[in-house]
């Protein structure tokens, strides 16, 4: 039986286990990358391991979460990241260099490598035939401490492309289209794995486009074969060395496989607020549009914003159309500067905003009060542009930017307005934006910690008996940005739990907190797909610190349980979903005999009030096992040493 | 006697009274300009007024402050502006097209216009030989409802120029030596012009470097000549025909001159935390640089950011260094985009942020904690950056761009760089960021206010006795950001002051804002310079929903005096200022027959506890005690109709 493509670069880099699905493995992490937003943590978690040289082939820590910078914590983080990075051999890439995921795939990305990044969208280097995972802060910590990343081993669907997109159709589309197939829980425990003869007509940043996206599937990774193209695209980065052909065998064998024709897709969008609510622009309608913005590691790279500048060129945004763009990195920034492409866009009346995550993430450009708001963005959650009451389309940047001009919701099919193809062009490679590190000796370099940065709360060994009362009854998909708020108002403060605290679930309970802290140890009841979306681990690190002991829920999203379990907090699953109903805010629940209990795939909970009991799935990996009882991962760690 | 270009524009624009200094006298206004932070308020107070078309040639309502949008409330604000504006035929100019005084400077401007602007910058269009003064809102609104404003004539003060500016001195240095003479107070009830043959060295945006940062001499406004600069300034905007020849006559008679030898100037900072604490950069010495910020409507021209990008062509920004650059238009961005200036610029590692008064005004790029940050701004008063405890240099560009790239305070004259001359380019005309009113018809625009807008506050006609007590004592130089701090945190409130008031004074006593609640009826007590800097109106109209009902202070700041008068508080002058030590908080002060009083030069105040008398200088025009009486100017307004 043939090789998947997932399953050869996973083979290549076994450490320990049987690479079969639901297996548990550790594998071999080449590079990391880590964000600013979860980045401290990670950082303040690399030093309390006491590392002295990270372990990976190479690590990166990129600034492009909070770069707007409205207090001093930003830069007081950007300040301490620098310093550690310096310390531990990390590159450092400065604010203004642009996105992660864009930077790690042009500048350093290789095909066949595996990447752990602390970010959700880590994905994206998918597009250049890695398996690139998104994993907790303290995950990627590990990787760099230790060189290793254990997971369970996902199953492989196989994405089966035939056929060429149309004009005014492009990568986005794609990743729409197999959303609004698989919904946000179709990829869970799986790597999608696009292959047949469609591939070749994707350039890797439209494959960058499809695998970053591919996280709101919920899948482990993404990934696309390394062909021709790749070599391209390595190629115009000046980095034609680091090519290597990779694909799936012939005969490879899948556990799905959906078949997508490309010639068949039309201009979509993921209505509000789901990224799986996907429909067609010729259904939803002409409405009318207040705002677009074009960017995010989805869709900023260069032959994306070049699509725009020539959509734009010679035309006028629509007076009521607030357009803005932020290009992917400083390099594309550079060149569309260069080529008049930039030029084009300002003319026309675009914003021009720094390179950055930005309006994806609600940092600035929140829409007017009850808005329409196009963006090329991933995730178009309620609330998450900053404007709660706005309706947030996600669209290709084709499609937002014939949008911009027309004020309205545009098929860009039925524009009329003919599509020139872009060719990836040369670029000069630059690297005035990276702080390389110093090397090992730690006397050289002194960690600056300002005054918002705190350390990070820890959890106590697993008693014999854990107890807690319900302090939040919630629904189904609830995702990180529920559980802990992801604002303009609250980025600045990822490196301060305890003030990050007061805002724990604020959206859904504002009691939330003050709850938590009155009944002193807590659970959470939820629904299914807890704990979806962003890879934050600051949506298990809050908690922790307002005393949850376990959460109970239909079904986890990955990132989230292993956060979870890196905190000691216990992710159970209902063995009878109809249990949910049981429980109201108040009920105390019971975990007797719980270090015992923990080595069993099932455990008992009991009302200590009524006296009637529950089952719930817990399956622990033995490593998962090992790290709940001695309350979380950097306590074992160190139990270890 | 010849006649002071000042006094010829004047004149042109007289409408009622003597043209004579200390008199009051109402001129025509031909061009207004608002931006958003104090611009809400503005048409709020237009739209009460009940106008139905501005009285003015031309009045435009810039986005240039609150362009961050970390909430819903920036883009509402942005919208009820722009329905407003279309609706009484103002134009205007979207996010993303520039700071206000540069792009009125650079599209509108007219020597030997007058202009009224809403931000104390507006003097930079003095560069073009313009009246441009800066007002509180209301005095914006008046002027776009009747076509005139009403002020007390300055005296003029000669600044004769001689010589030509060295290779890495710049027009920044002219301004930075005369605060250094002159002091923030030189400028009080005075016009500054420029004359001399030094003049014609100096481009019209050098000028407007000048005449702009004039503003932190406390000066009413300043003007240049109209010259042969000023027609090649129009001509490369397209706008040749808006060219007039215009200059003092050659035996005018000045109220007071200062002498300046551009050829004996050197590069020249402005310390912590004053514009006028300016030493050389010789002298300050080599301090090592944590942020780098250039931009703002002081230092964002064409020729200031074409010099700053051949300084950084080819060469790396400081590891240590954070530079952030924001063009002042769309025009000069665009241009920058299309001569490979801008990718000079990122290519060595510069952060490009949106074209906006951004990091000026605290929106955004803080630095870190305890930083050293050089600024082309022109304001360094302790904590503006957002940060309370970093250190801001103001500097000219070509000062800050060497000093990136050092990353030390480093004086060009002995960098051994050479720096080249740059001529201005011919512009291409853009309004794609312009919004045009619509006629008159009302039924045509519906007003657009979201959630976050409220009605400001009105006085009551001033009672027979004015009581209260006092609740804050107050030092020296308070400034309208120590009155109504300007925040990131609180831009976007300017259009809802009762929240806003919860913040007066927070900087200097956290305990004002519940303090004024408690008694009711406050009273300030001020030392001298009270209310300088920014022309806020916010800092009057905050006090006054606190109940506050006079201030008695030492010396007040011109536009901040108006405002207090606009809403009906009494701005008082101690006759004896030994009386200042004679207050402390809590204590009850008392004017007798009130309504006769303020007609008097002098008003006597009474500590009925005591008995004891104090004398105050009151000296208010017959249209200021008119409009005390009223209860403000609004009151006033609608008494007469």
């Amino acid at each position: 039986m043939g090789k998947t493509l997932a399953y050869k670069i996973l083979e290549n880099h076994l450490v320990e286990g049987v690479l079969a699905p639901g297996n548990e493995i550790t594998m071999k992490i080449d590079q990391t990358l880590t964000q600013d937003s979860t980045g401290t943590m990670v950082y303040l978690q690399l030093e309390a391991m006491g590392v002295e040289k990270i372990k990976t082939e190479l690590s990166v820590a990129y600034i492009d979460h909070n770069t707007l910078q409205t207090g001093f914590e930003n830069a007081d983080d950007h300040e301490f990241i620098k310093s550690v990075a310096k310390r531990h051999g990390v590159l450092f890439s400065k604010p203004g260099n642009g996105i992660c995921h864009q930077l790690q795939l042009e500048n350093y990305g290789i095909p066949g490598k595996t990447l752990l990044g602390s970010d959700s969208h880590t994905p994206t280097g998918g597009g250049l035939g890695m398996i690139a995972i998104g994993a907790g802060g303290l995950d990627v910590a590990l990787a760099m401490a230790q060189g290793t990343y254990s997971l369970t081993v996902p199953k492989v669907l196989k994405v089966e492309l035939t056929g060429k997109l149309r004009p005014w159709v492009s990568a986005k589309d794609v990743i729409l289209y197999v959303l609004q197939q698989l919904t946000v829980k179709g990829g869970v425990g799986k790597i999608v794995e696009y292959a047949g003869e469609g591939v070749k007509t994707l350039s890797v940043t439209d494959r960058a486009t499809i695998t970053n996206m591919g996280a709101e599937l919920g899948a482990t990774t993404s990934v696309f074969p390394s062909d021709e193209n790749t070599k391209a695209y390595l190629a115009a980065q000046g980095r034609e060395k680091d090519y290597v052909a990779l694909s799936a065998d012939a005969d490879a064998e899948y556990d799905e496989v959906l078949k997508v024709d490309l010639s068949s897709l039309v201009p979509l969008a993921a209505k509000p607020h789901s990224p799986d609510n996907v429909d067609s622009i010729t259904n939803i309608g002409t409405i009318k549009v207040d705002q677009v913005a074009i960017g995010s590691c989805t869709n900023s790279s260069y032959t994306d914003l070049m699509k725009v500048a020539e959509i734009l060129k010679g035309k006028q945004v629509h007076p009521d159309v607030s357009l803005v763009i932020s290009p992917g990195s400083s390099k594309i920034l550079s060149k569309l500067a260069e080529n008049g492409a930039l030029a084009s866009m300002i003319n026309a009346g675009a914003r021009i905003i720094e390179n950055a995550c930005g309006p994806c993430i609600g940092m600035g450009q929140s829409p007017k009060s009850g808005a329409v708001s196009l963006r090329t963005f991933n995730r178009n959650f309620k609330g998450r542009s900053g404007t709660l009451d706005a309706d947030v389309y996600l669209v290709s940047p084709e499609t937002a930017a014939i949008s911009a001009v027309t004020g309205i919701l545009t098929d860009g099919m039925v524009s009329g307005v003919t599509l020139p193809e872009i060719k990836e062009e040369m670029f000069n490679f630059n690297d005035n934006f990276i702080v390389y590190p110093k090397g090992t000796d730690k006397s050289n370099t002194d960690v600056v910690m300002g005054p918002n940065i705190k350390p990070f709360p820890q959890n106590t060994k697993l008693p014999e008996i854990v107890t807690g009362s319900v302090v939040l009854h919630a629904g189904n998909n609830i995702t990180t940005d529920d559980i802990m708020p992801s604002d303009s108002r609250l980025l600045p403060y990822r490196s301060n739990i305890p003030f990050l605290a007061n805002y724990c679930f604020e959206k859904i309970d504002k009691d939330f907190s003050a709850r938590c802290k009155e009944a002193g140890a807590g659970v959470i009841i939820g629904g299914d797909n807890y704990g979806q979306g962003s890879s934050r681990e600051h949506a298990a690190l809050a908690p922790l610190y307002l005393g949850i002991k376990f959460v109970l829920a239909k079904s986890f999203a990955r990132i989230h349980r292993s956060n979870l379990i890196n905190s000691g907090i216990l992710p159970l699953v209902f063995d009878d979903p109809a249990d949910y109903d049981d429980f109201a805010l108040g009920q105390k629940l019971v975990i007797e005999n719980a270090r015992e209990q923990v080595k069993n795939p099932v455990i008992l909970l009991k009302n200590p009030e009524t006296g009637k009991e529950y089952k719930a799935i817990s399956k622990f990996s033995e490593q998962e096992i090992e790290m709940i009882l001695a309350g979380g991962r950097i306590n074992q760690i160190k139990d270890n040493e």
